[in-house]
């Protein structure tokens, strides 16, 4: 049997589970590709850690080892970050090996620059663990809906968020105590501003949009909310209203441009999305042939992401078998797209307005609303204790962004009016 | 730009619908695979309906004419049935060209002769479109999960048995008129023997668990109960008890045996594939490292199969211009596997005995349940009118089907009680 000589770098959580794999399912994987792959070097700083799991003649220290091994054919970058991994990347491109990696920030950062350079050095950069975690949901994009224009990709792609709010909607509780319950869980980590923030989901969603509308979106041009403000009190009523709260990566042809967005929005009870529990992670497609479908698994976690990886390495060793070079490309890295502006997308909104409780507020509010031309559908008032703020509920009619953020910013300033008043959008069935 | 040919045999629904997408989506699929796919000849005995879509010097009658044509180098049976369509598919293969199919039916018949040939011959027999419609699920098993031991595939596979459940689920229909519904409605063939039995169910699975487990299944040795006996008011009793009921599709390793069955089976409200409706078909997944995964989407329908034909070919695409033979196989179609005997399998067991409404009913049926050691979990008895039938249901603990079986005998052969009473099995979460 032939055998492909692949190189490691990174043995932290991801790097030791997918260690872990081809140690458990090494020959399952060798008798299904008719090819063994076996790991030659693995590149790991700690190497106190690293020894305990890895054989001696195996383990290097410095990661240029294992670029400079010419009988290495794939190098996987599990290290992380945006630094060195990027060297790690772009040096093993630069010697025509393939590269497997997981690092959906360094992707969103610097892929444009990265794909265009295993392009040109006709190696393949794969990275199905970056998005979705364990889901297939790259190579389905790529290979299986080939016949397909895709309409719209969307989906839950931060499983410390959906956790969090999963906590929140379920046992009520407030965002700071639910992201210490996720972190005393092990669902979030001590920093947690890239995951709540929504950082984390626009990366994904920027290499998702890119690959199923055919050029390069760039995250940093997202509209990208995060959960941090969201309250238990605003997921009980829209609960009541038949909707889950959900944190939505969303990417969508607009006029023929991506829209491209990261909020927790208002999903209808009756969409798959919004019984997507805790961790799981969940993608949404809408194409012109296939309709809609949904793929949902384990968004993060070792073993989810190393079969990931794993995916990655069967599609490179069949390739290297055959000795062959990929033939098309699924988006040109070289392309930015430009995306259609989000002051001009269009949703339901639904309001809450934190207010005093005393004549006036009602006409300030409606007032504001209609003279942005927003039509109001349903009203509902948390009525408590008059001493404190009231909770004003307002769903609305199908508005602009901007129309929505120009009435909100009047109510904002109108007195008696918090201005922690806030919008959630509303996305459709 | 290079170019494949395309020879496709039958244009009836599915074959339609695949033609429309090629010429809809053709240049699309061209610019993402880097090579053009051209359909060159298509055969079709009901030339004066397909002289409507197909350009003269196209369409043929004869599909020997495709498998005669030696510039096609991939032939498209979308004939069904177990008749032609195999002369078709093996001659295609004979001549060395790669196939694809959407013909469940033949493929779970005669699938190991035709694998097997088909790897003799250093061709690819392709079949994505026969399970699960549009969701890409094959592809999903064999590459995807390539990293992963498979423990268990089990699913919603025929979009018309589920799509007769949810009706009679939804609007306590009984079975004879949700049937009607459901070919009113387009989603139920005039002879439905094959849907609502389960054997369409049964050849996926089949197919299926071949990928899965790495050997032939047989679709005849499996235990296979369909639709036509379900009761709207067991569905309601069920509900009431926290469970759907669902024709569920399962192949799982039982003491390293595929266990492998379809039948009406109740599953927990909170199991995602409780939710999934009408025609949706859905694949649940559970593996070693990724876990738990759900695939979901259109399981029937000229387009959504049209979409999954188009991902095979892409891939056949692909290997030609790579000049590029198979180096591994998912499965040995010579090896039929030996399956775990179903009268051996666990399950809890939610019984329901329609008796006369007098002394000593009670006292026979719990004490058959007692005689074949199965312990009651809960009862419930539907009392409405003294001179007609009880209805008695009983959840039990888990008891092998054996001993299930045997206490159903056992009641039904007491005086008072009907022979229509029955069991069903209810699936873990």
């Amino acid at each position: 049997m032939e055998r492909v000589a692949v190189g490691l770098v990174g043995l932290g959580i991801v790097g030791s589970g997918f260690y872990s794999l081809m140690k458990h399912n090494g020959e399952h994987f060798a008798s299904k590709m008719g090819t063994s792959a076996e790991i030659t070097k693995v590149a790991e700083i700690d190497t106190a850690r690293a020894k305990k799991q890895v054989p001696k003649d195996v383990l290097v220290e410095d990661y240029r080892r294992v670029i400079e091994d010419d009988a290495i054919q794939v190098v996987i970058e599990l290290v992380g970050g945006t630094g060195v991994a990027y060297d790690i990347i772009r040096s093993a491109i630069e010697r025509g090996k393939h590269v497997i990696t997981a690092n959906k920030a360094l992707l969103a950062l610097r892929g444009a620059e990265l794909f265009a350079l295993a392009r040109e050095k006709q190696v393949e950069l794969k990275f199905e663990a970056a998005v979705g975690g364990g889901i297939p949901i790259i190579k389905v994009v790529r290979e299986s809906l080939v016949g397909n224009r895709i309409g719209k990709v969307m989906g839950i792609l931060n499983g410390t968020s959906n956790y969090i709010l999963t906590q929140m909607s379920e046992k009520q509780l407030p965002f700071e105590q639910a992201l210490k319950e996720a972190q005393g869980a092990g669902f979030a980590e001590a920093d947690p501003a890239l995951d709540v923030g929504g950082g984390d989901a626009a990366h994904k969603i920027s290499l998702l949009a890119s690959f199923a509308f055919g050029g390069w979106v760039d995250y940093r041009q997202i509209l990208c909310e995060g959960i941090t403000m969201v309250r238990p009190g605003e997921i009980e009523f829209a609960a009541s209203a038949g909707f889950a709260v959900k944190l939505i990566a969303s990417a969508m042809l607009v006029d023929g441009k991506p829209a491209v967005t990261v909020f927790p929005a208002l999903i209808p009870a009756q969409h798959p999305l919004s019984s997507v529990r805790n961790e799981v992670n969940a993608v949404f497609v809408e194409c012109d042939f296939l309709g809609p479908a949904l793929f949902l698994g384990r968004g993060a976690g070792a073993n989810a992401t190393a079969s990931s990886v794993a995916s990655d390495l069967g599609d490179l060793v069949q390739a290297l078998m055959l000795h062959a070079k990929r033939g098309g490309y699924p988006f040109d890295p070289r392309r930015t797209l430009e995306l259609y502006p989000d002051q001009k997308m269009e949703y339901r909104f639904f309001f809450h307005f934190i207010t005093e409780n005393r004549p006036g507020i009602w006409a300030t509010v409606t007032g504001c609303l209609a003279g942005n031309g927003i039509n109001i559908e349903s009203v509902h008032q948390k009525w408590e204790d008059r001493s404190k703020p009231s909770d004003l509920y307002i769903l609305v009619d199908e508005a602009r962004e901007e129309q929505a953020k120009k009435a909100l910013r009047e109510v904002c300033s109108a007195s008696g009016i918090s201005s922690d008043s806030r919008f959630y959008r509303i996305l459709p069935l």
